[in-house]
């Protein structure tokens, strides 16, 4: 349920590292004493046996509504970029989409495990393609990044690939704008369903595919 | 630089309805004393000549700083749904992108006035699919706009689409989950991009191609 490097043929990682991408969730609230509220309500919520503690307190703080479950406004809410912006919700669905194991819509503090190290993972990745700290990954950091994990991509493609995940429209004056964290993840994640979707049907392995129309948009809209 | 309907085989306008979906930008702040300036800062500009003054008036809303030209953080600030979400990021860089037709990177005034009669004609097409008025585009209602656009899709890839954009993943339990204005214009316009782009290469029109990786990527990545 964690990326898995050898796939990707990953980077270190720098697991000691403070976090700087993706902000930790906020620590809990204090308890409130709600208007017409019949039972006390005590938070945070007390540590389920076995559980992390850690965890266990990230996980309460992301569920804001208290419901044991985490959805997918939540999570939009809890998961920011170094920059503070939002993760897109194309990202957070795709989160989602591997991590809501028993496909419930939510995430409750099973799959939030999976979840939680998944984001941890790729922090580390970040950091290591970001080479010049600036907190967005930009064209030449993707291309390595791309490349590390075993995708030698032409330069058309990584211009095409840089334009459409950065976190503005590349203008022709100016430095482009860089990459964001859940972009980042975004792009890595779409160019390897794209290409493994690819690779299937290339049963040769020449390079080259036939496909009808309807097998070439499940392959588009399988994408994140 | 409006929706050709044309294309699409489009809907009929409802242009006397008042706007639901996508609100119109917040009236413009009043004067404001900044500490430190030294010149009292006029506002709203005055209306250049030739100019609507309705549009100028939302455009000088828009552009926040007052620069003269739109960002696309501005944009993104301006932008919300009915349900006052906000536009996803890749929608406004793909409005800015058909825009933007300088490429600077912002939206000047004449931009701007192509801008929003896209955003109010497609706010139209949107009311008149969304049959039952939840503010929202559900899958029955995505298949009809899609067919009447003169895509006649699968069962398969319409769910993919109903999917993909939805405004939260779609659960075993309880009715999916609807799509919001700013997703449903980037689902049609992804539609056209790739059906557009897949009948270039099937020159022969039988309904099948062959595309390399590089072709099959950079046709990918070319959708909104």
């Amino acid at each position: 349920m964690s990326i898995n490097y050898g796939q990707f043929g990953g980077p270190q990682r720098h697991s000691s590292v403070a976090s700087q991408y993706g902000r930790h969730p906020a620590p809990p609230p204090p308890p409130t004493s709600g208007y017409g509220h019949q039972a006390p309500n005590y938070y945070p919520p007390p540590v389920p046996p076995g559980a992390d503690p850690n965890l266990w307190s990230y996980f309460s703080a992301v569920d804001a509504d208290r419901s044991g479950a985490i959805s997918v406004t939540e999570l939009q809410q809890a998961l920011v970029n170094g920059n503070w912006s939002r993760f897109d919700l194309d990202t957070v669905k795709m989160l989602m989409g591997i991590f809501d194991t028993d496909r419930s819509g939510t995430i409750n503090f099973t799959e939030f495990a999976g979840l939680w190290k998944y984001i941890q993972d790729w922090q580390n990745v970040f950091r290591h393609f970001d080479r010049d700290r600036s907190g967005t990954i930009e064209g030449h950091e993707l291309a390595e990044a791309l490349r590390s994990f075993g995708y030698n991509l032409s330069p058309n493609l990584l211009s095409q690939i840089e334009h459409k995940y950065a976190s503005a429209p590349v203008g022709t004056f100016g430095p482009p704008p860089g990459i964001t964290f859940d972009r980042f993840v975004r792009a890595c994640v779409a160019v390897k369903t794209l290409t493994e979707a690819f690779q299937r049907v290339d049963t040769d392995r020449d390079g080259w595919v036939q496909m009808n129309y309807e097998q070439f948009m499940g392959i588009v809209l399988s994408a994140p």
